[in-house]
């Protein structure tokens, strides 16, 4: 295998066929400074799809994209004791503008709760102007000391981060659960990915926040890779903030609040969830380009009838708004074409040659399953459209079987930690439901609470780390 | 007038003004940090449709939208002298990472040559891998000490950037001038603004740009407004990060390269150029909204005949892609939602009271003449999709005629200082081509040489400041 290819295979060296994937299909690239990444024009193509997908959704049902300050001043970040406690370690710190120290030092936002409560607490009067549900796309940093790991572990990351303000309780309770289901929908329906979605522990959950929602994946070497967070922080800003509207019993009332969001490490997901020992395997939903046509110039044959069809199938799927590629470059052979096309995990590959021409047909050649078919000319659209839809549909159920057999139960402490050895994935242990047993588990194995379900799910054993009486049930994992 | 309007002319207080079209149609406010703004839902709904816009533009031409980080090493922005000098008194630095001083500062991205060209001469090997042609969208930081004015001077804004790399001069030549086409055609066939072209001077260029070319827009108030920079950097940057590649003639080059933006500041252009005594005026082709329905329920009209012929409208507006809002708020009186909207700067108000139902009628208003026109109600969706049409084209007409009085030619000093003070705008002036006659022009008046146009104007006088032989025309004005 040349050097341009993946040399390690996904099921023997994960972590090193990861970087390789993601640097050889050039999705993206170090950057030349410490623990920062590019995102190159593939994982960024993507990334505005899932950006378009998801501003239909939450602006669809009334929410605003806005633009707040990267800049923090440690002041509004402290405010909250817990929030400030949780962010503080990770804070990028400005403290010169030009060549002048600045009086208080400003933090690059980690998140932005507390800049924007700071505002809207100048903005609320009135239960007149509630809800206010904004939502901003940015980057932002948290200066983590450990290695780098593309999409899943840089000190700056790109996210979008939804902040809602509510007149009560329910309604705040509300948003919480309808962004994670569009959560839940954008990661199962147009990534591909499935996910288990519950509450984090107390410990686990975001720093302020009353409780946490998540959605958790399962990645192929056994380990969770949280996809997106949704945080009831009840009334816990509002106070700090002084966040207070005059309600329709003309009485005063802090506000209740939400906060959502989900990053750029969602691609990493993506990369493993899908790739293989050729590349990337994008889901056609988000795929920047659904099919690619490779026009096959076969000695004597007549190659200019061979891109006249080529480009006459381009047209017709351009226009029935399939996103396809012609390429047509002559300094590649069409071998090299298919590793390069494969490698960039485009869904379907379209091979034109002096025989399909000849029998008015076509090839098409899917890239999860490799499986060739050839279609009558006139059925191009339909067939390709078909096959977009069944290799978005496979993909998913791909991973949701792997996913499934991924959650196994265990009875006893030492159960689960032969699971995790061997097996890993999610491990699904009764709890007494003390953050003590849970750190303990966390420091002797490594594996934290990933999610606690929505719906309780009944016990089958004591606690399995104290032995005392199980309040509810954990799915436990190593995680990203 | 009441406080929730404008409550000065822009004719008399224009400063002022300005600032109270921005706070009260709530397009964007200042931030609780000293120098930064918020980009509220208005402002960034409007940026978001320059944005689509503009990626429409440049994805056809082959360009594409890419993420490098935020931070450059102090090292890299030091490579190129004339770059780091011209940036440096403005850069906010980042020192510390959680509580760990930073062995290297790094600054926050004042604009991404060094950082992109650091990785461009990693990236380029061969003449197959040009032209290089990415963009990104993101935010900037220059540490302005000057006071703050929303959307024009704040240490924080956003913009696109775009950073070619080419193998030949030729090619580098024409990207500068396509891409500052397609900012004039953003400008004035969409934001309705109309721009001079030309060159800048080599005081004013980019620092490290061979030249730099630039599109410049007329204030009312006399002052000039630049709006995008289109730059040649030679092989400037080329030279110093070493990019080089391998060309068709087996030799080693240096690359060709420039880069181009333009950013949220042309927001405040568009808040200065069309607004008016009552607030905002949106060209149709940027508004988030275009039309707003409001039903009229005069007492002792049947109301629900009329909130359905409204809603009936709105269905077939917005299903012909115009993008309607129907407002049936119950808390708010036609009146005030009239001022409000207008405010808002919508281009159109749909009124449709008992009397339109009675005849089958709706009537227009437009907000950049006031005008009022009633139309057939099978005839809604053509009488909108004009009328949208004509205030694009008035509102660019109207700055059109103001920008070309705004322009003085003048044959001497004299002359020059008395139009800069009774009248501003760009002054068009014979120069010697000295740099010395520029400063004390600038020193002494304010002016500066905002463009030499790209095709030789004829000099009508001798160098109006030194009397020695002019060599070109510059057009001089105050700016901001």
């Amino acid at each position: 295998m040349s050097d341009l290819g993946i040399t390690v295979k996904k099921s023997e060296d994960f972590s090193e066929w990861y970087t390789q994937v993601i640097l050889k299909s050039g999705i993206a690239d170090y950057a030349p400074i410490k623990g920062c990444m590019i995102f190159k024009e593939l994982s960024y193509a993507v990334w505005e799809k899932i950006q378009e997908i998801f501003n239909e959704k939450i602006k669809r049902t009334g929410h605003k994209n806005v633009y707040f300050p990267l800049f923090i001043p440690e002041g509004f970040l402290k405010k909250e004791a817990e929030h400030f406690a949780g962010f503080v370690p990770e804070v990028a710190w400005v403290t010169m503008g030009g060549d002048t120290l600045l009086e208080e030092k400003l933090a690059i936002r980690p998140t932005s709760e507390t800049i924007i409560y700071a505002t809207y607490a100048k903005w609320i009067r009135s239960w007149r102007d509630l809800p206010i549900k904004l939502n901003q796309w940015c980057n932002v940093v948290r200066w983590d000391t450990k290695g780098t790991k593309l999409f899943l572990r840089t000190r700056e990351f790109l996210w979008q981060e939804g902040h809602t303000a509510h007149a009560t309780k329910e309604e705040a309770e509300k948003e919480v659960m309808d962004i994670l289901n569009e959560y839940r929908d954008l990661m199962e329906n147009y990534l591909a990915i499935p996910v288990l979605v519950g509450r984090k522990s107390e410990s686990e959950k975001f720093p302020g926040a009353l409780y946490t929602t998540a959605l958790e994946a399962m990645m192929p070497d056994g380990k969770a890779l949280q996809m997106g967070t949704s945080h009831n922080l009840g009334q816990n800003f509002s106070k700090v903030f002084d966040i207070k509207f005059i309600g329709e019993d003309e009485k005063e009332h802090h506000v209740w609040q939400t906060s959502w969001g989900f990053s750029t490490r969602i691609l990493g997901a993506l990369v493993m969830v899908h790739g293989d020992d050729k590349g990337l395997v994008l889901p056609p939903k988000i795929a920047p380009i659904q099919a690619v046509i490779i026009p096959i110039p076969y000695k004597n044959a007549d190659i200019s009838t061979i891109l006249a069809k080529a480009r006459e199938i381009y047209e017709k799927l351009q226009k029935a708004g399939i996103l396809t590629v012609l390429d047509d470059r002559k300094e590649y052979t069409p071998g090299w074409k298919f590793n390069d096309w494969e490698l960039k995990g485009v869904p379907i590959r379209i091979e034109i040659g002096p025989r399909d021409v000849k029998h008015g047909q076509i090839t098409l050649a899917r890239r999860d399953t490799s499986e060739k078919i050839t279609v009558k000319e006139e059925k191009a659209v339909d067939a390709v459209m078909g096959l977009l839809e069944d290799i978005q549909r496979n993909l998913f159920n791909k991973a949701k079987k792997f996913l499934e057999e991924k959650i196994t139960a265990v009875k006893s402490y030492d159960e689960f930690k032969e699971v995790l050895k061997t097996k890993g994935g999610f491990i699904r242990a009764s709890w007494c439901g003390s953050g003590k047993c849970e750190e303990k588990i966390k420091d002797e194995t490594g594996a934290t609470i990933r999610l606690i379900p929505f719906e309780k799910e009944e016990v089958s054993s004591n606690c399995i780390y104290c032995g005392g009486e199980a309040k509810e049930v954990a799915y436990f994992a190593k995680s990203y």
